[in-house]
């Protein structure tokens, strides 16, 4: 059993930019050297989570657009009150999405499906460097 | 420390249909023959999805009539148009509720709360056979 | 490669009751010994979720208003007419949000943003005692 620790850098351009990672990770398990275990990903801040999709662009725009439905944008939140900021929408996309996944890989192969992606979701309303912490156990 | 990969096959009848995966977990963890630890649950593919729920038809159909609600079967979606599929509110839901799951186990027993079982929620618009990755690694 | 086992206990004041658990994960982290790992919370029962946000005020009452938008406490459950309970939005609330979460830590600090708090969704009706397992698990 070991640990392999890496990081992952995104530069978004803001709310409804949806990054595919999969290389990424697939990358960090590659480095590993590791046979079987898991990888966990996290998204470093409040205003981004990730999740997997089918990386095609009518299922991108289509979860934008739930999310939109959901917490708009324009809408009035309580935390713009206090910052003067005009990214409530984005914290609580954030937060319902989750920054957190964790993937299981066997024979040095991540269980994805094949028209299933990691992606990061940017839910700030300006672009942001993200920074994704890469934690790869196993044996 | 070691880690134990099993798999749990399910077959489905389409969006809405909730499976009580909580004794697949149980007999992965007890295989394992590991005291503590932490199992990672992870679904293949981009249209179904795991959480935690009371298991009891009632919550099981509230639960479905808030993701009709917040993503209907019938509306229109970008994922429709580019492979004439019907199916662009099963892959928004499932990337909301997502893939994977955590739990941690303590002198052999699932973390779980009595009322509280793990679920794997098909929202795909027909019947699939469900592969869910289940590793588990403790001491 | 080690696991350390930690338990959190939380008195909360029913739905919408939001706390901060960072603290808390932070010290198990530091009590385990442990240089570089992840720590896996899961809250037990069905009616509690763990998530990150920014925690201030404003963040959390716009994070509850998204969640009384599309699980209302006053509208009608299913799970009502099974128990004569109230409760069937916390269900689906905490179901939808989710009961874990895992986050790495590096060089005994976890990867969390200056901005970005761990924790504790209570959305039962009434206060709980919350349980919260935190498996460490690293080198």
């Amino acid at each position: 059993m070991a640990i392999s620790t890496h990081r992952h850098t995104v530069t978004t351009r803001g709310q409804g930019d949806i990054h595919d990672v999969t290389g990424a990770v697939s990358s960090a398990v590659a480095a590993s050297e590791l046979t079987s275990g898991v990888v966990t990903l996290f998204v470093v801040g409040s205003t981004a989570a990730l999740t997997t999709i089918e990386f095609e662009p009518g299922a991108v725009a289509d979860f934008n657009r739930l999310f939109e439905e959901i917490a708009p944008r324009d809408a009035e939140y309580d935390h713009h009150q206090r910052w003067g900021d005009d990214n409530g929408s984005s914290h609580v996309r954030a937060s319902l999405l989750g920054p957190s996944l964790t993937i299981p890989f066997v024979d040095e192969a991540l269980s994805l499906g094949t028209w299933q992606q990691v992606v990061l979701v940017e839910f700030d309303t300006r672009g942001r460097k993200r920074d994704i912490v890469i934690q790869v156990i196993g044996e």
